[in-house]
């Protein structure tokens, strides 16, 4: 088929001509979804799950040349287990685009509606945000998860996947394209760019004149990077999430240990996985040793300041370095403060505003952390590791937005869209 | 003051410096809002308004400066009308700003609270956006608007005025600093950038070093479009108002009249004036030759297609730029369209997505209308003139956006916020 003619005879010029036609077939297909109904898209992805699951053979068939070559290329132990495909994680797929499907319609919302003196009635009422450019990397699932996030809110998008995971990707895109089908919706509605010729993303960058409104980067701090940087089109900003927690003087130890724990070790790959422990001075004596102790044993490097170090032999020196680092692995740095003020200062100084968690008996103090931290998410009592959509309730997430505008926090089906008002009169006119 | 020093004696490698400090200034004054309270934040803006009714002499005198400089550098009638101060005018500024002052807190507003099946507390609760730079030309009174609807929402600002309006912004300016150092609020919350050099407009697009979280750009379609395409932070769209009205074949004739003159002769300078005319052709031969006569008699020039030139010999024929065009004149564009269809399409492919109305005794059709075109405010029954934050009741406005993210349609106080999410546990940790 010519898709896969593209992909193996791409000079440059051809790719930049075909990213435009791209474009404008997404751009067509999205005014069709404009109005389309939340019937004929669930109908769709429920289509698309069925077909995950029928076609589970060639979509392992694919993720098996895909392995193949990302061994002949070396990718790490760590991305290939991001890369590989099985029977469960091919149902958890079709599985999470059935709950996306089962979502209420977060297209037509009524976000507000009220009356004027002069007997206008004015509405704010949720449209989808329009074609939305989507660009990760290795994991597959991405390519399901996005499409049918976008699909459910009305928006058509265009997937450019890792190329570590082409023709995995594309196996899962053909499913998302019979659902599509099965509900007479455009093809082009989920586009996936089906070159892994690094020009695509450069057009896409450049926002394929104007047939791209938002960008969300999904990967790597160097992919999220270049994208912030160059992107012409607004971006929905993903930074790392160097997650803090702050022991204050009133945890309580047991509590803390617990939080500790399963913020940075139920899985140290996640971006709501706590990179920084900060403890309350007023309780070094008693919580800090325990902590600490607790870590190590764990298997957890820590990486300490020289309080820290003093609490257990095993603690490494920590440098400046060590409070600006997501290690993302089993690695934490940790610094005794003094008190709840100095905590905020130190997540002000070396934060990403993703997310900050607080553990303490103390009301008071946690609704201060809570209203003073300037993060997406900001936790009391409680692992950072719920910083994820599913977690929130959203039934899937994009990413997690670090920036303040439009969505911040976990992006799912409801910030993928925008707004308009719709103003009914009798005759009014203005004065 | 050094302020003056600052103005006269500018080499460009000064001014970037400059612009970075007041940026520096301007996030550390933001993070000071971002915990003042609503109470502190208004009676700067109280303060503000009296500070503007006692310096009205003041103000007058350095608006005269700024009219005579004007007249010597041949500005336009219009111009100079909208650089134009007087007692009046004044007035209505301070009593914007109380009015502003008034409205209810936009921060911390609680957007959604829900609890998870684990019994973790969710709220997303309502912040400021940060520090939003404003770039405007000619009105001085913008410099009051949007100082004082970023400061309610608790963002600082950074004002980049028109260097035509210099000297009576740089009096304006005066009160609202005499406001915020009423309140014990930094001064740095409101800043107004102290010199006509074009450099420190490049400076406010390049961000200063992440200092501005966002622009609002607040003029004419040449200033909007450089800042749409060298911002390098998100920008606030403000496309031109190329507004449409449609009339439909169920349209009562007296009311589409009326809805026509106001839309269009209200006044002619606003954005949400109409400037293309779209008739059914079911109706154009009992409506069409009485709106264009109405318009016609009314002082305004009709630019048709050949159907409109035949309903009245004054009548000038219309181009294909005439669809394009946004007079902000006495002139209106008028067609003759083939029913809702084609009024929608011809809307999709000339529009920008501002606001766009329809006259319709028919409620099917204007509901179809009203979901089917994408713009930030659609109208039935009313005058395209309604398209105001005031006239949304949000008292006041700092522009009209067109862009689907974040803001769209009027940007009052509550599109000038963000938000965060508040997780409160009782020591959930995540299985």
């Amino acid at each position: 088929m010519d898709r896969l003619k593209l992909v193996e005879s791409d000079a440059p010029s051809d790719v930049r001509a075909m990213m435009l036609q791209l474009g404008e077939a997404a751009r067509a297909a999205q005014r069709r979804l404009a109005t389309s109904t939340d019937a004929a898209r669930s109908t769709a992805l429920r289509a698309a799950a069925l077909a995950l699951r029928d076609r589970r053979t060639a979509i392992l068939d694919a993720n098996v040349r895909d392995m193949a070559e990302g061994v002949r290329r070396g990718l790490s132990p760590a991305s290939l287990d991001r890369l590989k495909l099985d029977p469960s994680r091919i149902d958890a797929m079709a599985h999470a685009i059935e709950e996306i499907a089962a979502l209420p319609d977060p297209v037509g919302r009524m976000l507000a509606r009220y009356e004027r003196p002069n007997g206008l009635v004015i509405e704010r009422v949720a449209t989808p945000l329009g074609v939305i450019g989507v660009i990760y990397e290795s994991r597959p699932n991405v390519t399901a998860d996005a499409g049918a996030l976008c699909l459910k809110a009305g928006n058509a998008c265009i997937l450019r996947g890792g190329s570590e995971s082409f023709w995995s990707s594309m196996a899962i895109h053909e499913c998302l394209l019979e659902g599509l089908a099965a509900a007479e919706l455009p093809a082009a509605a989920i586009t996936l760019v089906p070159t892994r010729d690094r020009d695509a993303v450069g057009a896409m960058l450049s926002g394929l004149r104007g047939n791209i409104d938002v960008l969300v980067p999904r990967g790597g701090k160097a992919l999220v990077g270049r994208v912030e940087a160059e992107a012409r089109v607004p971006v929905f900003a993903h930074l790392e999430g160097l997650v803090h927690l702050f022991i204050d003087r009133d945890a309580d130890l047991e509590r803390a240990r617990a939080i500790v724990l399963n913020s940075k070790l139920r899985r140290t790959g996640v971006c709501g996985a706590v990179e920084t422990l900060l403890i309350d001075q007023a309780v070094a004596a008693t919580h800090l040793a325990p902590l600490v102790t607790a870590l190590i044993d764990a298997g957890c490097e820590v990486r300490g300041d020289a309080t820290t170090q003093a609490a257990d032999p095993r603690v490494v020196a920590a440098t400046e370095e060590d409070w600006r680092t997501e290690y993302l692995d089993r690695i934490i740095a940790c610094r005794v403060v003094d008190g709840l003020e100095a905590a905020i200062d130190h997540i002000a100084s070396y934060g990403s505003h993703h997310t900050d968690g607080i553990v303490t008996e103390n009301l008071e103090t946690a609704e201060a952390f809570l209203a003073r931290v300037d993060s997406a998410i900001v936790v009391h009592n409680a692992s950072t590791q719920f910083a994820d959509g599913g977690e929130f309730g959203f039934g899937g997430e994009i990413g997690i937005a670090t920036g303040r505008m439009h969505a911040r926090g976990p992006v799912g089906v409801e910030q993928l869209t925008s707004f308009n008002y719709r103003v009914r009169g009798t005759g009014q006119t203005r004065p």
